[in-house]
C-alpha cells in the first residue's frame, strides 16, 4: 500500500460538447463576449446568439472559475460555465460564427492564459482565422453617445478602423480575457481584434453593447434585428438619467458632480 | 549529475483506505457534512455516522488543507483530513450510505474543484448515484425554527422538496465544497441535491442541524435516534437565548439591536 | 515550429548531494530545526551541527523559497536553501543522525507538504524511522524558565514525555513544516516528535533553544558540549532583561505592561 | 465520452524563435536587464541593443506575465514577453553577447525561478559560461555620482570589483529575477555576477544606467558610443533637480526633507 502522497491534475478544464459529431464549419470567426464591466461584451453577444438562434456547441468548465454553483429561478443549480454556440452563414451572416458567452472569467492570471489557449483550441479545430473580443473601455462618465476603440493584432485590421467609425488606441493596455484571447491568436497565426465600448463603469450599460454590436456587425458583415438590444439600451438611458438626476440633486450648491467630469484617462477591462 | 530543477507533482491528494478490501456496497448514496458555518452540517454528518455506527471506509489528506497538524486531547496528533465513513443497508435505512466528514475545507479555490472529484472518484468505485450536501444559509438573524432550503441538480428532485417541508432556492449561488461536489456531480451523471439550514452565522448551530438532518432523513429514508442531537439543539437554543438577552439588554433605549433586525438578504456557505 | 504555449514543471525542487556515493547510515532519527519565531528550532540544530562536527549531505532548492539570492560577507552570493548534515554514531551519539537547517521555509502552504515529502523521501534512504521537530510555543511574554511542550504521532512516546521533562500538549495545532513533517512521517509509517520551547515571541531566543536542545539530547540520547549555545542563551536573557527594564520605565504610573502579563493561551509556530 | 475534468499544463511559457536556424555563437555571456525600480536595468540594456546593433533570437512569452496585452503606437497590439537579443564578436566588443530585455517580470515567485530556467536553458544552447544581471539599489536619496554594488556567484569574480570601482556587497539579499537567474545559473556550472546601480526609488533613473552601464562594460570589454545614454542621463538629472527644488519649496521652515536624508539603509530589487 503506497502511503505516499500522489499528484493529480491540478489546473483543469472540461469540455463538454453537446454532441460527438461536431458541425461543419467554414472557418468561422470565433467572436467572444465575457462578462466584465457594465457587461457591455455579454450582452452584445446574448443578443447575437439570440437573434441568429445559434446552438449550443459546448459548454466550458474550469477549476479557475469562481468554486461555486449558480441557481436558476427554477431551483436547479449547475456549475459556472463558459458556452460556445455556432451560426451558419445564412441571409444575416455572410459567414460561420463561433460566439462565446460565460457566467465568469477565471480567478488566477495564469488561468486566463490557459483558458484562452483551450478556447482556441476549440476554434483551431473548425480553422477559424479571425477572432474578436468585445470589451468596455471604462471612463467614470456617462455619455450620450458610447465611442468604440479599437486595436489589433495586423496594422492591415488597424487601418480599416476609421471607415467602420472605430477609434484606434494607440497606447495603453487591454486586461483580462479580452486581451489575451487576441494576443494568443496572433501566436497562432490568427488574426485578432478588441473592441471596446465606452461605459461608465457604474450600470450595466446596454448602450455600450449596442454601440459595440452595431461596429461589430459592419465589420463580420452580419445582419441582425437590433429591437431588442435597443429597447435595453432604452432601458440603460433611463437609468442613467435617473443616477445624472439624483447626483444633480445632490450637487445643488455649486460643485460640478464627480460623475459629470471628463476624465483625464480612463481604464479598460 | 543533472543540477536542473525537478518537478514534484503539486496539488497532491492522498487516500488511504482502511483494508485494501473495499466493503460490498449497493449504488450508496453519498452525503456530505464539510466544516463551514455554525458547523450545521458537520454536526448533522457526525451524528448519522455515529447512529448508523457506520465503519471507516478512507482518510483523504490534501496538500490543499491548511499547512498543519491537530493535537488530541492525549497528546498524539495528527495531518488534517476528510474522511469516508460507509453504513450498510438495515432496519434503519433501506440503503447503503457513504457519509462524508472533516477537519477542514481546501484552502484554494482550485483545490476545491479537485476534491470534490476526488471524493466523487470514490464514490464512484461503489457506483454511487444519488449525492448530498449539508450546508448553511446564512441569515445574521436568530430564529425560533430554522428552515431549510434546497437546490438539486435535476428538477425532478427539485419537484420533491414541498412534501419534504424543503424551500426551493430560485436564485443566488452556492459557495465551496457543498456547491462544487453536486455542481460536479451533474457532470458526472450523478444526481446532486444541497440542503441549506437557515442559521445566524454566530453560533455553532446544532439545532440547524437537526432541522437539516430532519429534512435529510425522510428524502434519503434512514431512521436512527435523535435525540443526542435534540440535545445538542438545546444547548445552542440557550446560548441563542443567552447572547439575544445581552443583546437586549445593551440595546435598552429603543434602538432595535442588529442581531434581531429581518434581513433583506442572506448569503449561503 | 509549433506556437502552443508548452508546460514546464511548475513546483520544483532540487537536491544536490555533496557526493554521489551516499553515506552508510543506520536508520539515522532526523532532526529539523527549521527558521522560524524566535529561531529556537534553528539555533539548537544548528549548535549541534557544528558540536557535532556533522558532515553535509545535501542542499535542497525550491521554487517555493522566496525568490531571492542571500549575499555572505565575502560578497559570494547563492540561491536560499535547507541543507541536510549527518553525523554517525559516536562517544557522543548513540545513533546515526540526520540535521536538517535552512534559508527559508516555503511561501506556500501547497509547497510546505511538497517540501516535508521531498525531506522524508531523503530520511528513507536511510531508513529513518523516527523524526524530530524543534518548534516555538509563542506566549508574548518573557519566562525565567522556557518550558518545553511536546507532541506526537504515538501515544508510547507521548507516555515518555514526562520523565523527560516535557508537557504533554492535548490540544491545539501546530502550523508548517515543524508540524507537516511529523504528520506526513505517521502516514509513512515513521514515529515523529515535536518539542516546542517557550519562547516571548519578540527576540532571537537562544534560552529557549538551550531549554528545547537539553530535552532532544535526553530523548535521542546524544551528548554535545552546550558551552557555546549557554554562552547565547545568556546573551538572550540580558537582551530581555533590557527590554523588561525599557518596558517597566514606561510603565511607570501604575499599569502592568503588557510584555509582563500571563496570557491566557498562546500560538504555535 | 468522458466527463471528467481533464488536465491542462499549468505554468506555460513559450519560446519563439526567429528562425529555425540558430546563430552560431562561441560562448556568449548572457547580459539580462528587466524592468524593475527605475528602470535601472532596463534602460541600460536598451541601449546595448540599439548601440551593438543586436539581432533578434527569441521571444519568451510567459502565463506568469500579467494578463494583458500591450498596444503600440500605430495600434497593432501583442502580448506582454521578454525578448534575446544577439551580438556576435566585432571590434567593438570581444566576445559574442545574449542580451535579455523585456516588458515586466513574472508575477508569482514560482514562476519566476521557472522563467530563469528557462533563460538559462536558451543561453545554454550556445554555451553559455557568464550571466551578468543588471539591477537597482534603491536608497530613497538622489545622488549625484550614482555608486555601483556587485555580487557574484565566485570569490574570483568578487576579488575583480574593485578594480572596476564597483562596492562589493557584504550582507542582504537580491530580490526577484536578477537574484534568481545568476544563483541558478551558479547551480548550473555557470559564473554570475549581479551590478547594482545605485538610484532614488522616485523617478525612470538613466543616470544610475549610464554607471551601470559603464562598470559592465569594462567587465565584459564591450566598447559602445554612450552619447545617447548620456543625453538620458541629463534628462534625469534635470528632473531630479526639479524635484528636488519642489521639495525644498516645501520645506522652507527648517525641516529637512526626507528625500535627502541620508538613509541607514537601502533596498535592492
Amino acid at each position: 500500500m503506497n502511503l505516499n502522497f500522489v499528484s493529480l491534475p491540478q489546473t483543469t478544464i472540461n469540455v463538454v460538447y453537446s454532441s460527438v459529431d461536431l458541425p461543419q464549419l467554414q472557418s468561422p470567426c470565433l467572436i467572444c463576449g465575457f462578462p466584465g464591466t457594465g457587461y457591455v461584451g455579454k450582452i452584445a453577444i446574448d443578443h447575437l446568439i439570440q437573434e441568429l438562434n445559434a446552438k449550443h456547441l459546448a459548454d466550458i468548465y474550469s477549476a479557475s472559475f469562481p468554486p461555486q454553483i449558480i441557481i436558476r429561478p427554477d431551483g436547479v443549480t449547475e456549475l459556472m460555465k463558459n458556452t460556445i454556440f455556432y451560426s451558419k452563414a445564412s441571409v444575416s451572416s455572410s459567414n460561420d460564427v463561433l460566439l462565446l458567452t460565460g457566467d465568469s472569467q477565471p480567478i488566477s492570471p495564469e488561468s486566463e492564459y490557459l483558458l484562452a489557449e483551450q478556447i482556441l483550441d476549440i476554434a483551431a479545430k473548425f480553422n477559424t482565422k479571425k477572432v474578436f473580443t468585445l470589451a468596455a473601455s471604462v471612463t467614470g462618465v456617462f455619455v450620450d453617445k458610447p465611442r468604440v476603440f479599437g486595436t489589433a493584432t495586423d496594422s492591415d485590421i488597424v487601418k480599416t478602423f476609421s471607415e467602420k467609425n472605430i477609434l484606434t488606441m494607440d497606447s495603453g493596455i487591454v486586461v483580462g480575457m479580452n486581451g489575451l484571447i487576441i494576443g494568443i491568436a496572433k501566436l497562432r497565426g490568427m488574426q485578432g481584434t478588441c473592441l471596446l465600448g465606452e461605459t461608465s463603469g457604474y450600470v450595466v450599460d446596454a448602450k455600450a453593447s449596442k454601440s459595440i454590436l452595431e461596429r461589430l456587425l459592419s465589420v463580420v458583415d452580419i445582419k441582425v434585428d437590433m429591437n431588442k438590444l435597443e429597447k435595453k439600451a432604452k432601458d440603460t438611458e433611463r437609468l442613467i438619467q435617473s443616477v445624472q438626476q439624483q447626483v444633480a440633486e445632490k450637487a445643488v450648491g455649486g460643485q460640478q458632480p464627480g460623475l459629470l467630469r471628463k476624465p483625464d484617462i480612463g481604464y479598460i477591462a
